[in-house]
């Protein structure tokens, strides 16, 4: 049975079609549950489809959208003059309730405009977030980091709200009962900290809505001591783009250092298997998919220069979150907090 | 002839003289110019000493404390109460000028209250930063980043004068001419950023004392395309710390991944040379050594769970420092950019 519909911004990303395509069609062939609209120039669109000897199916439609947003545009740009682009029509499917769930490679600031203008923020939710799921020391073990740019300048609150959303994702997508939320400082001790995170330390400790283990630092992201890392989305997107670029360093060091001569050139073939597979599981364009979270309908953004895999599991995260109405989680356990506090519990 | 003169404090750090003492031996051996001060409880020195069948010389002297500040002890308490401490002792040697700098692998909080207390900032210099250097893919290229967590909540004209001083240091001991200085922002984009970078931005570009070549990304800080970034010290911080995380992952990844079988195994002895090549080029605990700058004479700061070869990196690194008196050359800067502002310039 197709209950998980989602809805691909066909056009988006560096590559548009020559990589969605494929990888929707990849993806429909792992997950017998999935349906996927295909959004976009229709003629291009079917053009790529019988280059893969495809063709449109009850799986796989194609919605035409006579528009693209540029990966340089600017959100108010794309957010006034595209009203018909690939990546606002996905959207609207969403919202029209077509789709459970969006993906698009397309520009992060375009997305998160569009997506906050058409589906709107969830009662209660002043600020979405950009959330990612990141590999960590331990076997089959992610952590949620949360925001990734798409606030700056957070006050104390947000960050809140953001380790309840953390929460209710780490819990629907990940299967974790009681998610472990850690806030990202400089020190493990009380007083480290700039005054948004001591404020921030404050609140979560107060509130019951959450699994508050304490300040964590950038180094126990990747533990697997904790399941959602809280911080401001100029910090996040620092995080986010210092592990990508560490995860190219480190592939540019191997190569080199596996091509100076004969010998290390043979230990390099021989350890060619275990390198491939690492980088799998470390890459950023491989290990992708992030959420746009609190709004009234799930987004998710894949990075703009993924390939065929990476894509797909994009698509496979979209696919994991549809299968749980997320927004409608959000919603009634910060209706029920806001219900408290208007209590005063 | 003995120009370079390093005060240890050498019961600094998670290992004490079991590490400072054989990284003092072995750094003697490599630099000729090299002369050490060992400051810590005598007895404990000499039976180090005597342990590696070294003793007292010219270029190596012990200069007894009877203290030691402990790794979780507040800046205050070993402010107070520990004036005859390794670390205080050491920085006592910079201010009467018996040594040109100190190296000390204590913690970090206590080190730079007491380097603050005991050598003073410089004059125009709020406040001191912690600068370190990093690894890049251009081969012997590093790139110095400040400020690693001595400032939180800095404002836009500490980020300036951060961005003067790692100029200074880049150029004296990195031997750059008119070196290259970015600011940490999460877009390239003059609207991307909070507010403390877009009027640091803006401050940036009207300065002339500085190569200030615009904002740059979190990936791009290992790209070797810039040689100095500035950001905010909760933000450095988190960078150094993710930096680690992202390589003890690696490492860890690594090793999982040649245990595998006989097969990976087999590769793995082969890869074993390249790895730790890598290693050493990427982990911080060898790529070891922070400088603590603005203040009136130069600390440098070892990673606290440095080993022997990490620990006389950082000897190294003072060495080379040692070499140019930096804080001298930015003094002679910010006085010389005070008096043009005076003058309207």
């Amino acid at each position: 049975m197709l209950v998980n519909i989602i809805a691909v911004d066909a056009m988006g990303g560096d590559h548009g079609p020559s990589v969605t395509v494929p990888a929707a069609l990849y993806s429909l062939q792992q997950y017998a549950d999935l349906g996927l609209i295909l959004v976009g120039d229709q003629e291009v669109l079917r053009h790529h489809l019988t280059e893969h000897q495809a063709s449109e199916t009850v799986r796989l439609q194609i919605h035409h959208a006579s528009q693209q947003v540029e990966m340089d545009e600017s959100p108010a740009t794309a957010l006034r003059g595209k009203k018909d682009s690939s990546m606002r029509v996905a959207i609207n499917l969403v919202k029209q309730g077509t789709a459970k769930a969006c993906v698009s490679a397309g520009n992060t600031g375009a997305l998160m405009a569009t997506a906050k203008f058409v589906l709107k923020t969830l009662p209660g939710i002043d600020r979405p977030a950009i959330i990612y799921s990141m590999p960590t020391m331990q076997e089959n073990t992610c952590v949620r980091l949360l925001d990734l740019g798409a606030n700056v300048d957070s006050q104390a609150e947000h960050l809140l709200h953001f380790a309840i959303m953390g929460s209710i994702l780490a819990s629907a997508v990940d299967g974790i009962k009681n998610p472990t939320v850690g806030l990202l400082n400089i020190g493990k001790e009380g007083i480290k900290g700039n005054e948004q995170v001591k404020q921030a330390g404050q609140l979560f400790s107060e509130n019951k809505a959450i699994n508050y283990i304490g300040y964590v630092e950038g180094d126990d992201i990747y533990k697997g001591i904790v399941d959602v890392v809280v911080c401001d989305g100029f910090v996040g997107n620092v995080v986010l783009k210092v592990t990508e670029g560490m995860a190219k360093l480190i592939i540019h060091y191997m190569r080199n250092a596996f091509n100076r001569n004969w010998l290390t050139r043979l230990s390099g073939v021989a350890a060619l298997h275990v390198l491939k597979s690492f980088a799998r599981r470390i890459d950023p364009a491989h290990y992708n998919g992030a959420s746009l979270i609190g709004l009234e309908g799930m987004v998710i953004k894949s990075h703009g220069g993924a390939n065929k895999m990476a894509f797909a599991n994009a698509i496979q995260e979209a696919r994991l979150e549809a299968r749980t109405d997320i927004p409608q989680l959000i919603r009634a356990r910060v209706s029920e907090l806001l219900q408290k506090s208007a209590m005063g519990i």
